[in-house]
């Protein structure tokens, strides 16, 4: 069961710009076995945490949280790009590694005080988790943690959250 | 287990243009039990129809087809919008219900011969559908089947593909 998931990551160099390694998790999905293994291991984190909800960010959020969501039974609310959302919205900015974003949520989504914990495949600068984070608060969650299937060590996102616990199946530091 | 999956469809009158009744699924993802039930559904299409591999095109064939796929034990291939998979792509335009667009898959996604279900919230005009079925051939798999959560059966998109067995969990005729 210990599956290296490494080996189901493809780096790519300069992409979508240069100087930036892109770290694809799509292998990890195309393999029905460390997909699924993958999705367990966030689900523990997220079971441990006492998770409520899965909040997920479009688009990777929704392959990384969706199964997490269903394997404990548990709802998935989407944090969509804008204009998607077809019913009242909150909105939040944010930066990404390259370039800069926002993100809606519908404002029923979270029931107050409901446990949250965030999914998304990748952490590195953290700009998509904080607007996902201020959002959810001001809907009234409360974000209990939040899960990667990779985290770039060297762009200490993870620093920027001292009060929420940070899981990621793969660290990476530097190349 | 019989959930009437129609009570957790929202509708939204003009969204996103004049003219349009919008089918909001996102209350069946909010809640964990409908959310399950409608994945297990969908896998039981996919497993009668061999499934090998679980194609969904960004972004709501990702919140439908991620869970199908886990539950299945099978691999997930998401179909995207253009310049985000980052290593070679086949590329497939196609028309919406209002607008147009383009979808890629990674050309090493899918193995020859592969059986796939193609995954997704809505069946409108088909446009998505007739897209992605496009793009698995191309790149070698066979698409034994499609689903969805939601049919809008007065747009006849069904009626496009007689070659390929359909399932959808609600079908919508007129209002």
């Amino acid at each position: 069961m210990a599956i290296d998931f490494k080996k189901y990551i493809a780096s790519i160099k300069d992409f979508p710009n240069e100087g930036i390694i892109f770290r694809d998790i799509t292998p990890i999905l195309q393999n029905g076995t460390a997909y699924r293994a993958a999705t367990h291991e966030l689900a523990e984190f997220a079971k441990s945490k006492g998770a409520e909800v899965i909040v997920g960010p479009e688009a990777r959020g929704f392959i990384v949280g969706c199964p997490v969501a269903n394997e404990l039974g548990i709802g998935f609310v989407p944090a969509r790009k804008p204009h998607k959302l077809p019913r009242a919205v909150k909105k939040a900015s944010y930066d990404l590694e390259y370039g800069s974003n926002s993100l809606e949520m519908h404002i029923d989504a979270i029931k107050p005080g409901q446990k949250v914990v965030i999914c998304d495949d990748l952490m590195a600068t953290a700009g998509t988790l904080h607007a996902t984070v201020k959002l959810v608060k001001e809907l009234g969650g409360e974000v209990v943690g939040a899960a990667f299937y990779v985290e770039l060590v060297d762009l200490k996102g993870v620093e920027k959250f001292s009060d929420i616990d940070i899981y990621s199946l793969v660290k990476y530091h530097g190349e």
